[in-house]
């Protein structure tokens, strides 16, 4: 079997679905787009010998039998995209976990423990005000009233499109024991292996997020006759915030971020002092402690600076997701493999959240990365060299070997 | 003649020509409300004996001829509004002007010099992309091809709307030599007087005004996958101007104010380090080498920040007015009134334009400000006391007083 050229024809193949005329590919959860794609992943599961399977809500099993244990070595990713999306992200992870079994069932023949790919359902929250759909399911985790009732953009219920193609509720959330690795291939979707000229990323943590909304609400005045002394100007306030906390999170430095994305101004025209702004807060950082203590003297600083310029605040954690470390031994297993095989890698967290933060709780799972070129992901620019993607499925088949035969 | 009630009822009756159903008073330029305006206008000012003309594009003059010379006393304001204005910017210095006049005569008779009202077309620009039309006109200096060809929000062009209203250009722009002051109270549209418990503003200085729009360009990345080292935040560069700056400003202190008003980052989304932000700058001072002097640091310390940052910046000085100060003499003439009438006032400049800074290099020319309410204008809750208002008539026609009797 051509790893390579297998690689490169289940890409282009699964590509082909979903495509978007207004840009990259979009293939939403309960789409019939999505539909087609997991149904092409059945196919070419079934091409090299594993049993297919759904769960209720439409995540995709494939798998191949161990001949001394019924214990189960995971490996994939997520089918659906974002608006617009790439064809890497959560798809590679997919075709990278049934191409690299299906080399070492070529190769090695059948696996002492069974070797199990998993297409899942949704991990982007792109259609629907949900995440994580996909996996939580997977470890018994969803929670059915958070989707009824949910819409996406056109109206359409998440209920009746999971209906619609042919999918339902779990009837009793259940996780399964005989899991025993879970592995994740994505790609970094960031530009430290770019910059750092390396191929692969051994993931030992994916960091913690807190997400806040701010609205500072001042006073608005005619930029022309109110004096620097009488304003309330809430641009102002906003832009010592972010200036001094921005300034304080690069000398904390790695792996602290901290990113004011989200700045909109009231009225937001040229000749008035603004009387209120909106501004997003997204700060991570791998150890929980210290992505708190962060945040809570950011906090303690908009409350200071807003009293001292005459402003108030209104502040919405409105995310607060702990890191989660990855597991010790397949980290080790992963990285052990990547000496063996020479490969040029790096241990490193993953600013990004992905399936893997749901199923590490739960069972023993580690994630690899492949470079983005330009860090560029979410968008039809995603892309990774060619040959970085096969040296990502090499170092998969060679830790999925070393932990299934 | 009863100047307190005739003040009130012309507010009244003139603020009801042009009330917008969506709030507050819209009076656009050529518009139905506005040429009725206009007509109510000359009614009132033929009620005490005005001779009333229009000129070519609309500016209303009502005149009463001097026993003893030909010189005119002008005072006067404009007479269209902002969308959704209020019931004082522009027409109560119209209103004030007529009532003032008309005391003066009821009390004292016919003026040594003439007096006249002016009530000017059009200042605000909020209908056409154009201002000044009315004072430009006045003074000579309008340029007809600068209107040909523009159209307002709905595609009605500046020529067609002011012909239909039986108005036409100027022939050739001249300008009057008998006007000997010219006077034009308004609202301040600021807080000054109010935080200060003054009723009057004697204003000696029209700040100038430099406006940019600048554009700084970085690189967007995913919030969680991007050391900060690996940054080029757009928000974050103009987070550090915006604070930097204005704490300059905040030192340098009046009469420099600095704001800016309109932040538009891209693509504004929480999870995004935002690759490239448009602002605004709005910065004014009523001396022009000190404007040009903190404008050009600014200037420059953009660029270095950018540099600094790895952003570029585009800096656009797209509006760039030289402050215009008041003709002393009139200046001194109300400052006299004031202390004669024990009048609580100021010294002040404008931070605001006005029609004054169009007619003050052609004709001695100063103004007075009454208060704002929270100094807001341009708003249905645009407001000033009546008391105040009925101060601010009383020191006018002492001034005009003083200068035609």
């Amino acid at each position: 079997m051509d790893l390579a050229n297998t690689l490169k024809r289940r890409i282009e193949e699964l590509s082909s679905i979903g495509n978007d005329p207004t840009g990259g590919m979009t293939r939403l959860l309960y789409t019939d787009s999505w539909k087609a794609a997991q149904n092409w992943v059945v196919e070419e599961l079934q091409s090299f010998g594993m049993e297919t399977a759904f769960d209720e809500v439409g995540n995709l099993f494939g798998r191949k039998e161990g001949s001394e244990s019924k214990k189960t070595i995971l490996s994939g990713s997520h089918i659906d995209t974002v608006v617009n999306g790439g064809t890497l992200d959560g798809q590679f992870g997919v075709i990278a976990a049934m191409t690299a079994m299906e080399y070492l069932i070529d190769t090695y023949g059948q696996p002492k423990k069974a070797l199990e790919v998993i297409s899942m359902a949704e991990e982007e929250g792109s259609r629907f005000p949900t995440v994580f759909w996909g996996s939580k399911n997977f470890v018994g985790e969803a929670i059915n009233k958070d989707v009824e009732g949910i819409v996406d953009s056109n109206g359409a219920e998440f209920v009746s499109e999971m209906r619609r193609q042919g999918f339902d509720f779990k009837e009793k959330q259940t996780r399964r024991e005989d899991i025993d690795a879970f592995v994740e291939i994505h790609i970094e979707q960031g530009n430290v292996l770019e910059n750092e000229g390396l191929q692969i990323g051994v993931v030992n943590n994916i960091a913690g997020q807190r997400r806040y909304t701010v609205v500072l609400k001042g006073q608005a005045n005619h930029a022309g006759t109110t004096p620097m002394g009488y304003r309330h100007d809430a641009v102002y306030g906003f832009a010592k915030i972010c200036h001094e906390s921005i300034e304080k999170a690069k000398a904390v430095g790695d792996p602290l971020v901290l990113t004011f994305g989200k700045v909109e101004p009231k009225p937001n025209t040229v000749n008035v002092v603004p009387g209120e702004v909106l501004f997003t807060i997204d700060c991570r950082h791998t150890d929980a402690d210290e992505l708190v203590r962060f945040t809570t003297d950011l906090e303690k600083r908009i409350e200071e600076i807003s009293q001292e310029l005459g402003l108030t605040a209104e502040v919405d954690l409105w995310m607060d997701e702990a890191p989660v470390p990855m597991n010790d031994q397949i980290v080790s297993t992963i990285e052990a493999q990547a000496k063996k095989g020479d490969y040029s890698y790096k241990m490193m967290h993953s600013g990004a959240g992905h399936d893997s933060q749901v199923i590490a709780p739960h069972y023993p799972t580690a994630m690899i990365f492949v470079p983005s070129i330009n860090g560029i992901s979410h968008n039809p620019a995603e892309e990774t060299k060619f040959e970085d993607l096969v040296e990502g499925v090499k170092i998969l088949a060679d830790t999925l070997y070393e932990l299934a035969y």
